[in-house]
């Protein structure tokens, strides 16, 4: 913690701009931030219970205060040049230039401390709960997501290494990480596996001093190459000779850019070297590699061939983090589309004249843009909700002490964790699309920012793993494999919050509508589990058929679930009174986004169900790819 | 007709190629087409009845594999390599250079002859039916939709002239526009009104001479500076002077970029220049002008203030051809997808393994990537059905006898107007999407052409009226306006298909299951249309709030029908046997296609119902926007 004085706040510069626009300008939504955390999920009594007996409330603020100011003023203002100038590779040396001022802020970030905020003390790392990692990062991710994959990827090669490295690895290599003097990477897919890793091929070939010789080629290795740090630290899977062929003959490894030389300093020779950048839909300032190994030399990371499970010991926290991107695209959406709605004018209301004196009423006033708003905002404030409820979870994994203990967190994060990457990264790229049209044809320009938030949202359906991915592991790993054990007990929670609401407060809570309306989504959610696995047991494919409607659905009920919570505690909070002004419209505004959620957005859910429950027939049948024009 | 000889196979050039990659090489879906006019819509009976009695299938099919060779040949390999070169504006000259190999591909186009297909005889033109003409542009649009821009604009001029110019102007301009010597374009966006024409600026002065000064800025003007030809003619809206305020003192003129001197040659002096070229997030070789006229000579079309009122006569023909490119898009997704799903190789199919001489299955047997290519196909047939139907109405309005006629067929196709150009470029965008999903990490690749696809869908749903607009005017104008007249007599339509089949034709009829499924969602279009004008004599804002939803709706529907009468006539063939291999394969896919749309997607079409129906209370209140992070 004693890190975190260093104050961002002394070093912050305003960030330089080479754009001609300057896109979305950021604001840190702390109060929506504080709400979540404090009201609506108790946070005191989580970081007691959690063991984290430090992070108080006011801990909790002052830490939000500076990371807000550091995302605002310098990560923000840099993010639409990063789109505009990308990175570049050098083709002689094969050095990666990021986009200008990108480097220099990084140096701040690193100075401030950030990036060792969950990592444990005595590799120099500030102990914090993850879920505070998490807020951190959404701050980062919002501001510019592109930048946030630099250090975000390093966290990955961290976990990895906490978890799994020796005594020795873990002085050497996350010391480095932490302080953020190195950043890490995650090395897996080759050009022709990327969800299949069985297919892979890069080789490890054990050497006499129990090193390894590592040959092959990665691709989509983001932050492979770059010039924010000295050296780059690289887990990769490889397979050793004679490992068995599949998934279960995959090993891990630790491959810096440069090697170490006895004294501590660097090599000058590259250990290993990018052979190109992808050209991108978005993300243009994060840096897609081809890595080629050849004869790169490496370090096993704990036993031969236990690789694949190694990478799944962290794949929740993984996923989790790449489902900040559709929370971040969604909440920039609406911080880029708000105020544009509410100066440009076009048109009367069709209910009246609301600014006689301009030439036409600022387009907030027509119902259409408002249904674009609101949905931008009720996804984000709910996914939002649904994040931070299974980070707080994430917590308890630094703090168990026992493996069991360990992995029942994990499989109760577990189940939650296809909901978030899946669901809200596909309502991120429709969140952001919504708040471009907001701007009509000014949303197409790059002048707003708004296009560049759809370009950069796009990925996050794609990478760590796809929505289709994330469809199968909800329905076929975490819940049927599981006699749906991990779910019962999610909704059984559910249930028992609503019950509560509706008998124990049902004098004063004031949502029962809302839980009348929401508990027939539950009992449909059991319906379509039960029929969905009858009609597999005839024929598998009906899963994968109606994977990813039952994924959405999913998402949808659950964030019905957080959206009643959200509403109980403002409504709660607005009877009680005595409130400020300020208080008063912020507890207001959630009221009337949970209604449109109710209203608008959960109903969708019933469409998702009809198609689940449907002839996988039509999808599965033989008939419909065979006709070629010729 | 003579000029269509002049076939365009002698001159295809093969296209230069500039950029890495080729994108998607398509291939017109000439089957796809032909089974919709001619089986679907008995193209025969209606271009007989239409008087069009030279237009025969074997013409239709001459003209669609000479247009099939130009899009497959020249204009598709063309399409990557414009996204990455762009326009270029020259900051001396003020030229616009447009991408490599472009301006070579219009002087073939030009050559062939195809900008006057529909353009009346007396002007050069081939007096061919406008729906003829909307396949050719289909072709054009899914090949490269931003090349197709170029000759596209210059149709809405050429209609404009047609409709409203003076025999000497048609003599001057048309002639040029129709053999491509020149191309048009239409101006009428300001950098403060786009949709709200009402609080347009700029200004027309007269003159002694009779022609007028205007003055003032236009933005978004599409293909508004190029160099395909040697003139551009610009039809313009302004006011003149003392004209009445808002969109009633709007006033029509042609404003050419070069002035003819009297010998016919002309001036070397530009007559307004391009102050700039927007940077879009796609269409990047269409080049967006921001044009401005100081000075400029221009001269009146048709009498003074009638300028809206001209510009809606030809809005239908505008909106459907923009409608186009939801289609195209998702044709587009659809012929990139499909043969990367069959090769990829990822992990077995749930089922089994299908491949067990490979490493792995290709992706199509996995059921959620079947689920996003079958989504892709149906919206893009689908589509295509919608289309020509409507085109089929505008075939009438060439050859109707008086203004009543002409005002009956107009009305007609106003209704589906919207419903065309609002639903099919949502789920152009969405189709675009889906193709690119199923490429994984891949997709995102400038290499595979489908983040192209995707970015260049987007703007579809901005331009000629948003879709919030075209929600409103459907919701609105359309439907509630007319008392329902039109829309009325279109489901009546559908209601007498749905009994003849499952009634007279019970005996032969396969799909009255279908029937039976369609059957509610008209009945429930009733009851909606009721509920939500009942709701808006209290407060119009509920109509804005509940027009995306209605319009959605009302899409899913209208889809719904043309899958059944596709499905029907595919049964019916296979039900009469003697068909070749080839047409099996091809009947067969369409019954599955269709089965799959009203299995998986029709019933998405509920949860727009229940969001429409549900309060607007959520949407209008004044809450939701109130508060402010500070």
């Amino acid at each position: 913690m004693a890190l975190l004085a260093r104050s961002l706040r002394a070093s912050a510069q305003p960030a330089l701009v080479f754009a001609r626009s300057m896109g979305v300008q950021y604001k840190a939504p702390i109060r929506d931030i504080q709400f979540v955390v404090d009201e609506v999920l108790n946070g005191d009594r989580h970081y007691q219970k959690a063991g984290f007996t430090d992070v108080s409330s006011d801990f909790r603020h002052s830490v939000l205060e500076e990371m807000a100011k550091f995302s605002e003023e310098v990560l923000s203002p840099l993010n639409a040049a990063g789109d505009e100038h990308g990175c570049k590779l050098d083709a002689k040396t094969k050095d990666v230039t990021t986009p200008p001022g990108w480097k220099e802020a990084y140096e701040q970030y690193k100075e401030g401390g950030w990036q060792s905020l969950s990592v444990a003390e005595e590799y120099g790392g500030q102990n914090l709960p993850l879920s505070l990692g998490l807020i951190k990062s959404e701050l980062i991710a919002t501001a510019n997501w592109a930048w946030g994959m630099y250090p975000g990827l390093s966290i990955g090669a961290m976990n990895t290494l906490t978890l799994h490295g020796s005594e020795e690895q873990k002085q050497q290599y996350l010391t480095k990480l932490a302080e953020g003097t190195w950043l890490g990477t995650m090395c897996l897919t080759e050009p022709q596996c990327g969800t299949d890793l069985g297919q892979m091929k890069t080789k490890a070939v054990k050497q006499a001093d129990g090193s390894y010789k590592i040959t092959g080629t990665k691709i989509f290795i983001s932050c492979g190459e770059h010039d924010f740090t000295e050296n780059i630290v690289h887990i990769v899977l490889a397979r050793t000779e004679n490992a068995p062929p599949g998934t279960k003959g995959i090993s891990l490894f630790i491959v810096p850019k440069y090697l170490q030389k006895e004294d501590g300093s660097l090599e000058t020779k590259k250990n290993l070297v990018c052979g190109g950048l992808e050209k991108k839909m978005g993300i243009h300032g994060s840096s897609t590699c081809v890595m080629n190994f050849e004869d790169s030399k490496g370090w096993l990371i704990g036993e031969e061939n236990k690789g694949l499970f190694q990478m799944f010991t962290f794949m929740n926290t993984a996923r989790i983090g790449t489902a900040l991107q559709g929370l971040g695209a969604a909440e920039l959406a609406y911080q880029g589309a708000l105020p544009y709605t509410k100066e440009r004018m076009s048109m009367r209301a069709l209910s009246g004249t609301r600014e006689p004196e301009k030439a036409g009423d600022a387009i907030i006033h027509h119902g259409d843009v408002r249904r674009m708003l609101l949905t931008c905002k009720a996804f984000a404030e709910g996914a939002r909700s649904m994040m931070y409820e299974t980070s707080m979870l994430a917590d308890y994994m630094l703090t168990a002490k026992t493996p069991e203990e360990h992995k029942k967190v994990d499989d109760e994060m577990g189940f939650l964790t296809p909901i978030l990457k899946g669901f809200i990264t596909e309502i991120g790229v429709e969140a952001a699309s919504q708040g471009l049209q907001c701007f009509g044809g000014h949303g197409y320009l790059q002048d707003w920012g708004m296009e560049q938030n759809m370009r950069d949202a796009r990925i996050g359906t794609l990478y760590e793993g796809t929505t289709g991915i994330q469809a199968l592991d909800l329905l076929g790993r975490k819940i049927l494999l599981q006699g749906g054990k991990n779910w019962l007990s999610y909704t059984g929670e559910c249930f028992k919050y609503m019950k509560k609401q509706l008998w124990d407060n049902r004098q004063t809570s004031q949502h029962k509508r809302e839980i009348v309306r929401l508990l027939p989504y539950f009992a449909k959610w059991y319906y379509m589990t039960g029929r969905v696995a009858l009609r597999a047991r005839s024929d598998a494919d009906a899963l994968s058929a109606a994977s990813n409607d039952y994924l959405m659905y999913s998402g949808y009920t659950v964030m019905g679930f957080h959206w009643l919570r959200m509403m109980d505690v403002a409504s709660e909070r607005l009877a009680n009174g005595g409130l400020s002004k300020e208080d008063e419209l912020f507890y207001k505004a959630k009221v009337q986004t949970g209604q449109f959620y109710f209203d608008h957005l959960l109903p969708r859910a019933n469409s998702h169900f009809q198609s689940a429950l449907a002839s996988h027939k039509s999808i599965m049948g033989e008939d419909a790819f065979n006709f070629q024009q010729q």
